[in-house]
């Protein structure tokens, strides 16, 4: 059972279920259902897929998740980068719209499912930390304004395409003159509208006394506004036959069961969009579930997580959706809603079944304009450019990774941007590592410790030269210990013992071990003999197993002091000090 | 003087320059020309070029880095490995033999000097750390192989192809019938005596009285024994006729001024290779130049030699050579002989040139099959399956790496396995790296120190968890440390303060960053203070300017005892411990 609850770990908390947690549950669902229902149709116009496309990603998916996902108010569905990526991956392979499309998208999120899956059972979860957070927040602000800049087109009502922000508004600008001017009318308005609910009208009754969950819920409740006054406008007003592009037909039906097409050639194309849209997905949704599972206490398990979406984008592949993730808006509406487990999230796919089946004429007079509004004022929350101030403050190379990915992805898509970000992040790191600090450390008077000679005044002796080395050694780096401490001999004929000190060195890997075998031959060629201090337990271990420590001229000291003590008593003794002045470096 | 001496090392040894030097380099120049003229025009057949080109590349290149280079006794020219990337790279773009072909070897390497001297001005030498030991090792192990078993084609007197170990064999099992036996003979009997030469000859010197670099130079000297001897059997017996292949006539000529073709598709066709074969041959070449160097306690400025080599190559691209660099063998024997400045080089360089112009017609019935020999006999000193050994005994990832690069340089090639070494190498450390050691540690009675609580007996208070951290923190492994922190704290509902010891990171990159300000409001919202302790300067310095600090729910404190006085003083007044058992983990 215990077992069996690891993998499934509905088992865990279904056998507690009661009363109370049934009716907190039925509520947020309730409210996360109403509030679905626009932003489903909403980002499966993104995605390029037929609206009604975004509601079937919603249905199976959500139940799968709610068996096999450990977070209990993670919310999984359609969300804004995951359509974006999703359009970016499928558009290459058939025209948005045709059944090759919609198919190529099932195939799409199979794979994605099966790639998690795979992740979470091999319990491979952690090659989403290559993702570092730099790369993550650069390509989130770029997707979102890729998002809102592919919206505008619904806005102005013309036809225009492009995957990347050149080409967006080269197409944008070409088409300007189709302009529909009723079009415009609906979508700025409804733009504006969504932007005061956002910015307004939640001070407004958090003032009015509501809590800051309730004014959340509330203010989610904007888009649905939007769209019910829309949708009567355009009918009232015949508004459709004036050019306003809107649904139209969508068809009453549970999700249907659809076979993703599974020919080598579309695997291949589609296997490493998938591979990123998987990463990504599962980035978004794991931070969302921690931060939301931290909230009560309780813990998120990474790869089950990879086995729960796994198993919820299988699902949306044979049930006629798309790629799926733990969304945050809908995720926080649902916490703050108050569901308790992830049965809220089985309600809520009820709540879509029958919007599937019941609703879906209702939106027929609904204008694209205000979906695109909708997409539009939710994604602009995405786009952070304070990252960029934020990085530069801490680091020069977290903001060239930041800068580099915003701009990689704007100029040239996700699946480029992204994949740049993650190997300018990785080089970067090498090269910072690369160069490690290393210290030339004396002795302070009086005391047994040793610091930097070009902070401190210290006693050293010109016949000893200790480094201290602040960095683990591996193959992008021990050359460069070898050059500085080289340098520093060759430099020095006073030199007779050079001790290297490694407190922190946490690792020695073959070619940093090799690097020391060179160098203690170096410095035997130059009648210097070499040492080492304060080798850590691990790396002494690895040390034993190699032939450096038979060869070495000189010995491993316990502490630096020993070292001292045993090469140059004087300098304990405090006689004859060679004390180095701050500004003579 | 002083700074022209930076770019032009010629200057600082040119002046002291007396006629002792004189002597000891007029000495070296000889030894070294008499050994380089077989070897030359081995090479040369190695890389698919007439066997002039090996000598050519001998000349100008050597002059150029005489005035350039920073090591006193390296001797620049074509060596075993390169040669055979140059065919594997020109092999790709033209046939053997054609004009195509030779074109392309001098773009080949007038671009990969371009690229060392780019390198060298722009002071990037340390991307060749990026190529580790075990790849260096593997590709170095895989190449002996592959040009060894290249050669028995001529050893056998018959046509053969392929650009890795698969295709070469297929292809030589294919020729196996046209083996022509004479050329056996000849072949077989010269790798005879060339592996007694050197396995058998040179011991025996030794045990005659000569000292250890005096045997070394006359064990050189044997494959200028073996040339004479079977050229001298061809041309009296009249071999050629019967089937046996021979050098043929080579131009009397000093080296010809070429211009390497310079069509974009020809230079986007070779940039790879390029630069693969300007890393190789940088990392070779400074290796030898390190260890030569040291013998005399001189240095050797890398970015300088990046210069010293890239002129080497561009003169070879003009004056009918290919892709060169400083040469193991060559280079120590000019070390052996005495060689005491780079003039020594410009010497050997005189003696080629005289060679070019007057030895080659006594070239023409040399066997290529001898030649064959002196590669065979050359590279299998290359070729070192004990790194495999050595490498598993040390790490079971640097053995992946040795394993990896071996087999695929083998199975796909030289450029496939030296990229895809790297790659690999990166992504074992990354995944090193990015599952770090992390200790729970705890007080040791009677003392200041903490300990890992699995192997000592230590105090520790339930309330209070302690975490050292052994590696630093950055993208890849944060959220590794996050997980453990968290795994801890929701499964023990006593914890109320979180420290961190930090004594061994020696970074925080803004991924890990951002982890920890994460981690410091989940710890909040499950009401448990997060402290620091033990932070470094350089660390502290970074996180200052940050709002980690500010957002800290605890504190950071100096060291680890003052945190625990701070948090627990019953631990440090020695009450009511909560010992450990090492056996309960």
């Amino acid at each position: 059972m215990k077992r069996m609850a690891r993998f499934l770990p509905i088992l865990d908390w279904g056998r507690q279920y009661d009363r109370g947690a049934l009716q907190n549950d039925l509520i947020a669902a309730v409210i996360v259902t109403i509030m679905l229902i626009p932003q489903s149709l909403a980002y499966a116009m993104l995605a390029g897929l037929p609206p009604e496309a975004g509601i079937y990603a919603s249905i199976l998916p959500i139940i799968l998740y709610a068996i096999f996902g450990t977070s209990r108010a993670l919310a999984v569905g359609p969300v804004a980068v995951v359509s974006l990526m999703t359009a970016a991956a499928v558009g290459q392979i058939a025209q948005s719209g045709t059944a090759g499309y919609a198919a190529a998208a099932l195939t799409l999120a199979l794979l994605s499912g099966l790639f998690l899956l795979a992740l979470g059972l091999f319990r491979l979860g952690f090659i989403a930390n290559f993702l570092s957070h730099p790369v993550i927040a650069g390509f989130i602000t770029a997707s979102g304004i890729l998002i809102a800049t592919s919206q505008l087109k619904h806005i102005l009502g013309v036809k225009a395409s492009g995957d990347n922000l050149p080409e967006m508004i080269a197409s944008l600008i070409e088409n300007l003159g189709q302009t529909n001017l009723i079009t415009l009318v609906i979508g700025v308005a409804a733009t504006g509208f969504l932007f005061w609910v956002r910015k307004g009208l939640k001070p407004a009754l958090r003032r009015a006394g509501l809590s800051d969950g309730m004014a959340t819920i509330a203010t989610r409740a904007g888009p649905v506004a939007a769209v019910v006054v829309t949708t009567l406008a355009v009918w009232v007003l015949g508004l459709d036959g004036r050019g306003v592009s809107i649904v139209g037909s969508v068809p009453q039906s549970l999700p249907p069961l659809t076979m993703p097409d599974l020919s080598p050639e579309l695997l291949r194309q589609l296997v490493v969009p998938a591979i990123l849209i998987s990463i990504i997905g599962f980035v978004e949704s794991i931070s969302v579930a921690q931060t939301l599972a931290a909230k009560r206490r309780q813990r998120i398990n990474p790869d089950q997580e990879l086995i729960g979406l796994g198993m919820a984008n299988i699902g949306a592949g044979f049930t006629g959706g798309y790629p799926v993730t733990g969304g945050f808006a809908r995720s926080v509406v649902n916490f703050d809603a108050g569901a308790e487990t992830p049965a809220a999230g089985a309600f809520t796919a009820l709540g879509l079944a029958i919007a599937a089946i019941a609703l879906t004429p209702l939106v027929y007079y609904l204008p694209n304009a205000t979906l695109a509004a909708t997409i539009i004022v939710a994604v602009l929350s995405l786009v952070d450019f304070g990252i960029l101030r934020h990085a530069w403050a801490y680091s020069r190379a977290d903001f060239s990774a930041v800068a580099g990915t915003i701009l990689l992805t704007l100029i040239f898509g996700v699946e480029t941007g992204v994949s740049a970000g993650v190997i300018l992040s990785i080089l970067l790191h090498l090269y910072h590592t690369s160069r490690p600090h290393i210290a030339e450390v004396g002795l302070v008077p009086g005391t047994q410790h040793f610091r930097n000679i070009r902070r401190h005044d210290v006693h050293t002796d010109p016949a000893l030269l200790t480094m201290r080395v602040d960095e683990s050694l591996y193959f992008a780096n021990a050359r460069y210990l070898e050059d500085k401490v080289l340098d520093r001999v060759t430099g020095d004929t006073e030199i007779r013992n050079v001790v290297l000190m490694f407190p922190a060195v946490n690792a020695v890997d073959l070619s940093a071990l090799e690097t020391l075998e060179a160098l203690n031959e170096r410095l035997r060629d130059m009648g210097v003999q070499l040492h080492l201090s304060e080798v850590k337990g691990p790396v002494m271990d690895r040390l034993r197993r190699s032939h450096l420590l038979d060869h070495l001229t000189g010995q491993v000291f316990l502490s630096q002091w020993d070292a001292v003590e045993a090469l140059t008593p004087s300098v304990c003794k405090g006689g004859a000090p060679g004390v180095r002045d701050a500004a003579a470096h």
